[in-house]
């Protein structure tokens, strides 16, 4: 098995979040795509060890923000490497409110979904979410890419992300 | 709802090929990623309309192949747009067989599962499939993008695909 094979799955970069008891939650993805077109469905894959994750099962929704190529890098560094249990990620992070959950301005569109059904995959979640409401914050702007992340802002793959790599491989 | 945004999500381009009783089934995707890294797994999104789709369901097999942006259209047509039902596809397409599945030579890369789950979704399942094997065919290539695939080379989605548009939206 050569690992490099599953570096050529194609990604975009994502903010996941959501709202339980009043308190946001949030944190940085890469595995989201749709699933149906009628009625339109999301899927993303979260790790159990994330905060995110417990508090989207809880509430039964999510918010899936797609970042541009100009995102501020310090908006993925604040949600990434960190857990929403010791930081407030939302600190300074300007949002609107969609469905009841907090999706940063600093996004180019965002989805609101509904879980309708959830999958084990053993270390993470598959939610399965129906699009609820979906928006662009602005017409122009380029996603970002997964690659274009790792080659251009040099980001790293966190150990809780579903391509991360042991530096073993 | 403003389904410009669902648009705004990033995929790549590939086949998904299996074989069952000897017959060799594919069709094209876009909804793949990689769900979890140890072990390795990926998720692939098929319409039950696709003949590839049950024929997955029965080998309980599947292999993913990774365009590249250089991969020769007609590669791409001859599994799009018709179906294994009426038309031999793999005729004249040069194939590996890996796990007992052929995988197109004009793939990049190559990524070999065993269906460990499945969730329904409605028009389409969610294949969970435990990673096999995979390779590169070249070291060379960029990964195909949906993106590239619709600006560049000027495809559509059919109406089978999640990601499918009705004239109406």
């Amino acid at each position: 098995m050569n690992r490099k094979a599953l570096q050529k799955l194609s990604y975009g970069v994502y903010l996941v979040t959501t709202s339980y008891n009043g308190k946001p939650y949030g944190c940085v993805a890469n595995s989201a795509m749709q699933i149906t077109s009628a009625p339109a469905q999301i899927a993303v894959s979260i790790n159990h060890d994330n905060a995110t994750h417990d508090q989207i099962a809880q509430s039964g929704k999510f918010a899936l923000a797609i970042l541009a190529t100009d995102t501020d890098p310090a908006l993925i560094g604040g949600f990434g490497y960190r857990s929403s249990r010791d930081a407030d990620k939302f600190a300074g992070v300007s949002c609107t409110e969609k469905d009841g959950m907090p999706v940063p301005d600093g996004a180019m569109a965002w989805i609101t979904c509904r879980v309708v059904k959830l999958m084990d995959a053993g270390t993470h979640t598959i939610f399965l979410g129906e699009v609820t409401d979906c928006d662009l914050n602005r017409e122009d702007g380029i996603p970002m890419t997964y690659q274009f992340y790792h080659s251009v802002i040099k980001g790293a793959s966190p150990k809780n992300a579903p391509t991360y790599i042991s530096p073993e491989d």
